[in-house]
């Protein structure tokens, strides 16, 4: 609380982050991912040690890009605008502070996730449109509870290494990293997608198992042709 | 109907818990709780022994602030405007009359937890989510028909001493509680929420248990720290 | 369509049925009842021996009251506007040439009642919804193939003496029937509704039976006790 | 790119067809068949070798006339207005060269056909509305990867001599033909629409089969003689 004042260009770039974040709430609504005020979305301040996140327990039809709260990288408010952050602040601040090239982050309880989560069991990778977004399972991370860093560092644990940006925490729920907010929104929307359409499969058999080699074809190949130039397959 | 006219004060209370009501039961739509005319919400007159109630067979989108239905502790109408109340007004009455602390009451026949409720089974505490919001199981309420008491008295010998403020009413549907009538509501949706992931999370083999110690830490710290001062984790 | 011209009494009918029969079928789209053109309502014309019915493969968003058909119990069109009537226009004429006391009928090709269909199996009554609207499981009707009076044969004869409104015709899908069209369309979503909830609890186990005489009295208490007076538990 | 221009009659031609299907996107949203970017629809040019195609990752909500991309029969690029034309279109281009009578091409990742797509299982012909719109088991076609005809050729293979419009490609998802976009989109919906149901049927036990016969008579009446004359069955 006792920071100092943003640089006029910092501020520029928190304004914008705001506007952006407000936006990305609403399509985890419209993707059905969260209910009443579950979940939320942050963005890291491109050079500065702050993010920008969802504020506690407020519903999302009133979210306005004013109510979000930036946070520095130890989960500490620097400009809340008397609203407190997200209660999964210290996990997003823990994620920032180990894992330089995430830019944001998004939690969700979406359902069919955890479903998986629940049982602790990762999605397998059997449809093509999964080796596109995720080049391999979605792993599961540790039973954590809120509280302290154990939830950031059992979704930097996961993650560090692996190509997926989905990662599912035992009996809780997907938490899904990206260079930007919107890329992890993607991520989380896609997430549930397939985590439902692979539970939905199994559920009379067997999916049959994609050639590991060509998982790693399909996802060089999304990664670099997919979308218009300069989109980043978002 | 032959009740006295309520206090200037208390006429104040009664038209803003109506307009409340009206549109809480949006929420029951909008969370797809609810088909046709099934479902209520109702909510205590504070300091009145009154409560307020969806009129019975009314279609949502033509409830109204003026079409609630005030009713006293035993059910009887002080106010109705020419419209019978919810066909379950004795039961939410049965639990006013026995649970002082409950401000709000909600019914539905919401898909998954009528599932839960139609095999008479509990839904066990698997997600954190659930620890937080019930810290405990969903319980299941004796079957009871319409008519008497009987389903008000299982409501309130089901959830008295309980976490959780939901019950499954067996082969019938949940039952939802709360200080107020918004607490309730949103017990009913994260009531649907949680019965549709473990639910979902059954079908491909086992949950894995929550330690019981940890849902007693998530359940404390939600209903202290969650949200912005005041909220009430609602 | 060499038919004589209406009254103007039942010409002043006959619209306001057009225009019922117009909004009912958007009930179909915001329950999820159907896809594409599928699906379809009918009125009986009270006091004629006509009944008005949805054009053939017309979009619900362009269904208007003039694009309703007006058709002979026969199911020959006397005012079609130059549109044909629905394909399934037989079935309901054979049903209101049998079942006089029938004065709406719906069909649709819901998700869940369809899937009870395919197995030809009835839906047990396991849910006090169900008693309370159906008053005993949802019956299953012969395979009947479109092209003559054999689909309209099997709904006359498994709904004759039956309490259920409606029939699952055997790999096919729901037909419900009413005193009018709107409380035929609230038995069609009424009957996806309770054949997705037990659908839903079989997948985990055995839903409890409810007591034969405990669905009597709710079955008679709903018919006779639900709703504002007269409007008939629709 | 280095294309002739369109004479003044094919431009007009391209003018409706870029309004068209910039529409029926919107149904695959309408209808939940597709997430984020996923998912295209394209249709042919009448009376040239051109398809018009939706752009690469651009979301549905930004989807214009102007932005759809006209593509030569190799897949080429012949007036993108600067957008990279769906990374499916070397699959649309491909079924547009080998099959004459196909005029609309969807390809979707809509959950219940890719989990029946995962398991590399036909979708089995036991409802009547699957007997209209498909004549026949929904069939599979082979596991191939994107960057070459390997899709093309394998949609091809499939459909050529099958009744059925719609293929689910082996760990993919689907793709549907007709005559125009409408009746590509129609099937993607209903192919939709027919694979839940029909997974959900099997999740209690087995659907009865329909009689081949009957599966016949019910296509064959289908394509002659539902909706309105000069509509196709669309």
């Amino acid at each position: 609380m006792n920071a100092e004042p943003l640089s006029p260009d910092a501020a520029t770039v928190v304004a914008a982050l705001r506007e952006e974040l407000s936006e990305l709430h609403q399509e985890l609504v419209r993707y059905d991912l969260v209910v009443w005020t579950g979940g939320n979305v942050s963005g890291r301040v491109p050079g500065q040690d702050l993010f920008v996140i969802k504020p506690s327990g407020v519903p999302y039809e009133r979210l306005t890009p004013q109510s979000m709260v930036v946070c520095d990288l130890e989960g500490r408010v620097v400009d809340g605008g008397g609203l407190k952050p997200s209660s999964d602040t210290a996990a997003h601040a823990y994620v920032y502070r180990h894992m330089p090239e995430v830019g944001g982050i998004v939690h969700t309880h979406s359902t069919y996730a955890c479903a998986w989560a629940a049982r602790g069991e990762p999605v397998p990778c059997v449809l093509t449109a999964m080796a596109d977004e995720f080049g391999a399972e979605i792993p599961v991370g540790p039973f954590a509870v809120i509280g302290d860093d154990s939830i950031g560092r059992g979704i930097v644990e996961t993650l560090t290494g692996h190509r997926s940006p989905a990662v599912l925490m035992r009996n809780h729920g997907p938490f899904t990293i990206g260079p930007g907010p919107r890329a992890a929104v993607k991520a989380a929307v896609m997430c549930e997608d397939v985590a439902r359409s692979v539970h939905i499969s199994h559920q009379l058999g067997r999916p049959l198992p994609i050639d590991p080699e060509a998982v790693d074809r399909l996802h060089h190949r999304y990664r670099h042709a997919y979308g218009q130039p300069g989109t980043s397959a978002q």
